[in-house]
Formats: structure tokens, sequence, C-alpha cells
């Protein structure tokens, strides 16, 4: 996986508190915005947009990204851009000593897939012997709001690895540009809330992610 | 696949008649429906919401559906509900003569991921050797101006044939209890509009669905 | 105030309950949405739309309500509709015994705005003098996870008397046919939960509403 | 009215150029976001956004322009930063000869508001006495997408002059920032389609803007 913080709005921090600022009349942009977030008042943090371009990612992952509504996705598609026999290695499966096997059939898949454009079928059908470990890359945007919902939700111990893993790496790059909007960014237990996930809790809080 | 519509808003094309009636203090609603989609006022029929079941389509479909950010999905998830060795065949794999193929090259796929469960695997990572044609489930909502997006995109014959075949089938449905709002429900060409896909277009204006 | 539920997705309860079913391959619905709910998987809630009919709110209402930005508004247009002089009347100013004198300084408002349609203002125009105490009326659907956020907002003593009259009316309504969705709708207090207010917190939880 | 562009995505064209390339593999971002647009594949141009201080404008005009869903506002609050008697004033209204008596009977609201306050009702209360002429200050966040939509709209003679005007100075800014993206931006009739407004149409095409 590679993630890049390819773009974002210029002084993200600052704009935010601004606008926080408009709507109590508030002197001070960054106690205005520290209020705002303190209070859950989180529509001020809407106006600070983050581009990502997400590389070497599975359709696993991409299929739980994309259930993220408030968000723009750009994907690399199957049906114009081909595909290349490049497979995501989840870590459990060479754990077990399988990972020469797990590649292996991802490339007999893909050979399957050649013969099948040799006999005709369009790429967009034959893609469907393609396992769902295939890489692909993407570009994302979301502001600021959707970036602290979505790290709550996927930074999460029972979050999949490979998300959680994105959500990390993008948790991070978004503390370095933006501080205070994201300083208590994480899954519900980073923040110091209770877990909501009940009887499902992995009840190991995570760490704080360190800077 | 098997699609069904399980539940709407009642009266589809009167309570958007009334939306529409209210905002222009008009006398008749069918007739400040018809004014209203008539000159592009498509936002009263967000009041009409329809809900379906989707079975057995494939995960292909499924990246592409998901991309419709106003919809409600909820989708069988493969982390809880498991994975069953039920496979989307494409009408031009068979074509080729090479059905049996296809589903052995899944079920092998499928053999994999059974013994990587055995070798302990978690189920969220041993799926990354499933085929994206594993079949799938799930239940979607749309209010009818995003159906009538969603037509236009996906009934043309650019669009793939699985989710067209999908889209076909809810326009049939969503015609017989709100034709007056669906009226001219289809792709570009079948609301006999110019085509946009320029150079990409087929050229081959689809016939207007038969109720 | 008049607020009437005038569409609803049939069976909301038992619909929600199936779709929270499809997602963990649980037996019962509403065991599996009461588990959903319970664990904070609100978009199963997605699929029970909610259409009310609101007459006699004030523009200040509609400004607030408007803000809500999933779901969709049909309201009665000053520019097409005309304007009425109906004047919604807080009760702070009854109670200060000023009602007879705000109402008068409505009315000459009123008068102004016609003195200014008969010398040729458009009416978009003549408006800008009318208070904005003005009586409107609108139609709103909102899905039952958004509805259930506007009541977190709205039901709170610290939301403005009128729409918050609005939220409450409408929750009871919502309660009425969709009794396990709503359970435990309500601003943070009435859900049990600490008020998120901070300083601002009116320090009165408020009392469960009675069904 | 005061309109000023006070931040946006860096490099704007460029980067939804390489959003539209990353889906088609193509090698020229710029031509990849030309194709992209000329076929009406808008979401690439998501990425980019745009944030917008804009003051003293009237609460008629906060009306409409909080109507567009797809945008992030912090509009100065009534209820905590307080109302100056700062009116909007319509040009007919002073064509008219009436724009002495229209300030006059604003003032005049403003001072009942203000007896209102003295007897002890709340400010958020007392406002409803306030034309819907008096001006406020917000700031707006936009993406590309949303706000060629917002110009398509609010660019057109037959939306209101104060929200056209609004319309107009934004694509002039975002048109000298990003000029691939917002090329063909404005109302149907100034990029060269046919007016969907039917018998309401103004019959008059609206010049292209000089940059």
């Amino acid at each position: 996986m590679k993630v890049k913080l390819i773009r974002y709005t210029p002084e993200p921090d600052r704009l935010c508190g601004e606008a926080a600022a408009i709507c109590t009349a508030a002197d001070s942009p960054i106690r205005a915005l520290r209020g705002a977030l303190a209070s859950g008042h989180e529509s001020v943090v809407e106006h600070a947009c983050f581009t990502f371009r997400v590389e070497s990612v599975s359709r696993v992952l991409l299929a739980q990204f994309t259930r993220h509504r408030l968000a723009s996705f750009s994907v690399e598609s199957q049906r114009y851009c081909g595909i290349a026999p490049e497979w995501i290695i989840p870590l459990s499966i060479a754990a077990a000593g399988l990972k020469e096997q797990y590649i292996s059939k991802c490339d007999e898949a893909f050979e399957f897939f050649c013969e099948l454009l040799v006999a005709g079928v369009p790429e967009e059908d034959a893609r469907y012997v393609i396992p769902q470990g295939v890489a692909c890359n993407l570009i994302v945007t979301m502001n600021a709001r959707e970036l602290l919902h979505f790290f709550e939700l996927r930074c999460c111990n029972r979050a999949q690895w490979e998300i959680r893993d994105l959500a990390d790496a993008m948790t991070l790059m978004c503390k370095a540009v933006a501080p205070e909007i994201f300083k208590r960014a994480g899954c519900a237990c980073q923040q110091g809330r209770p877990c909501p996930e009940g009887k499902r809790s992995c009840g190991h809080p995570r760490e704080v992610l360190e800077t």
C-alpha cells in the first residue's frame, strides 16, 4: 500500500477556525474551532478538504472504502485500464505459510483471465474470475468532518487490517498539516470515549498514535 | 439475478404531485408534477422512495452499484455471513464455450479459500482469493430522483450487462407503481435526448421499454 | 403550526429489521435491528422514509430546517405563490404583552409590501421588507437515520422553541408507526446520554416523551 | 455584496486531470479532464474544492443558497451574533423611488426589535419582526462539480438578481484559478445548450461572461 496526501485546502486549521468564528462572532479563530469541536459542532471542519493518492490496495478494501458516501473517488477502471497480476497479500496468509500458494492461485486465475480474453470474452466479463485481492489505485477527496468519521470507524481494531492501515496512515498525514482539527482523530477509544461495539468490542484500547 | 420491489412510498405519483403543487400553488398535482419534470425541476420526486431486494449479483456489480452515493445499501457481509460457492456467469463466457472451465476455476479458488480457513486464516483475509464473480445479496433504497439518474447511466448500452439488466428490471417495477414519475425513465436515447457519450456512443438507440 | 405524517415506507420496523438481518445473516429481523441500533450501526434504518406536511411555520424555522441536508424539501415559493399576511407569534412576545403591537408591525410591513407591488416592484424584491416571522408551508421527506439525528439536535431544550415543537411532534408520529426504530429518539439526555453542549447545556434533562 | 475566494485546492485543473487520468489510464491529465467533462463524467472535478467568504447578502439569498445541499455553510448566527440594522436594497425598489421609505420601514422594524429586547423578549424571538432583507455573512465551500451545477441554475436570467450576482462573481473567480474546469461554466444558454425552462424561459440567451 502506498498513500500520499497530494492536495489539501491551505491552512486548514485557520480556515475552519475562521468558519467557527463567523458563526458565533468569536475573536479567536483557534479558540472558536476548539469550542466547536468540543461541543460536537463539527460542521465547521467541512471547509477543509484533503485529497489522497492511494496505490496498491485490494478490491476488498475498495468495497469498504467506497461505502463512505461523503467522499469523492476516482478509481482505476478495470474496464478501461486493464488488469495487472498484482495481488495484495494478507499477513495472516503469509503467517500460515501459504503465501506462495496464494500467489500461484491468483496467478492461475490471471492466466485463465488471459485465456478468456484470447477466446474473445470482453475484459469487463473476463475479470469475473479475478480474485478480490487484485490491486488497484485511486484518488480520494474527503473533508475533515467525514475524515474524522472515517477514522472513528476504520482506525478501530475491529476494522479489517488493510483499511485500518490506510486509515492510520491518513490520520498521521492529516495530523501533520491540521493538528487542531485532527487532535483527537481516531476510533472511540483513541478519543478517550467508550467503545460503541458492545459485545463485539476488542476490549483492548488502541494506544494513541505517535506522530 | 433476482430483483424484487419490496417497499415503496404509497401513491408515489400523487405524493410527488402534491409536493410540486405546494411549490407553485398549483391546483392539479399531476399537472404540477408533469410541469416540474418537463422543466427539469426534479427535486419534487425525491419524496418517493423505493426499496429493492436484489439477490445473486456479482461483486463486480456491487462495486458499480455502491458508487451511487445517494442510495442506502445493506449488503450481506462477507466478514459476518460467510461465503458460498455461487458464481455469476457472464453470457460471453458461456458463448465462448468456457462456462464449465470458468466454474471449475472459481470452485478451485473456493477450495483454496477453505484450505486457508482450515489453516487458521480468518475468513476476512481468506476471501482475497475469491473471484469477483462471487454472488451476493443486498437491500437498496433510492428515491425517484436518484433512480431516474441511475437509470439514465445504467440502462445505457454502454453500461455493463449485469447492472444494465438490474437497471432495466428496476425500471419496469418503478413504471408499474409510479407511471408518471418514471414515464421517460431510461438512458438518454430512451428519453429521446442526444447521447452524451460522444465518440464512445454505441450508436444504436435502445428501443423504448415495453410494459 | 400544523404537522401531519402524510406518507411513510410501509412496515418500517420490519423492513429495517430485514436490512439488518441481511448484513449479518441473522434469523430474527427485530433482534437484528435492535443489535444494529445498540452498537451504532444506524445505516440500516435509512431504508425507512417519512414524509410530513408542515403548515404555518416561520421562515426562521425554515432557515434552520433546511440546514439539514439529508432531507428533501418542497417549500411554498414566495416568488410563485405570493405572500399572505400570516405571522408566527412567539410566546415570549405574547408574554411580554406585545402581541398586538407585533402583529400590527408585521401588518404595516405587509402594507408597504403591497405598496411596492403597486409601484411595480416585483414580488421577489418587495418581499425583502416582509418580517422573518411570516408563515409558510412545506413538505419534507427524511429517512429514519436522518430523523434520529434531527431529533437529537432539535428536541433539545437549547433548540429554538418553534423547531423543537416541530421535532417533538414529528417524534411522536414516528414512534407511533415505527416504535422500534424510534424507541430512544430524542436529544442526548432523552436518550440517557450525557449532554454534548458543555457549558451551554441547559442542565435540565428533558423528561422522556410520553406516547 | 462582497465575495472573496479565500481558499481552494491548489492546482485544481491539474488535480482533476490526474483524477481523470487514473480512471482511464490516460497519458495527458488535461486531455483526460477535457474528455471527462465533454462526455458528462463530472465526478472527476469533485476533487477541487473552493471556499468563499460572502458578506452583506440578504436572508432571502441565504434561503436560496442553503437549498444547495452538496455544500458546507458556516453562517453568522442571528441567535449568537446579534442583528445589525443593515439592509439589502433591491435595485427595483430604488428604481421605483421607494428606497428611503424601504430603509425607514426596515429601521422601524429594527426599533421595534430593540423594544422587544428591552421588554425581555429573547433575541431569537424578537428577530421574527426583522425584515428578510437583513444582511448576513457566511463562509461556503463547494466542490467544482457542485459549483458547475450551482452556476447552471443561478447564473440564469430567471434566477433572482441577488443570487445571480453572487453566482456571476463566483464564476469569474473560479475561471481565474481553474480555467479548464470552469471553461463552460454558466447557465444552459451560456454553455450553448437549449434552455430547460420551457415556457418560463427568458428567451434572451445571456452573453458569455468576459474574463
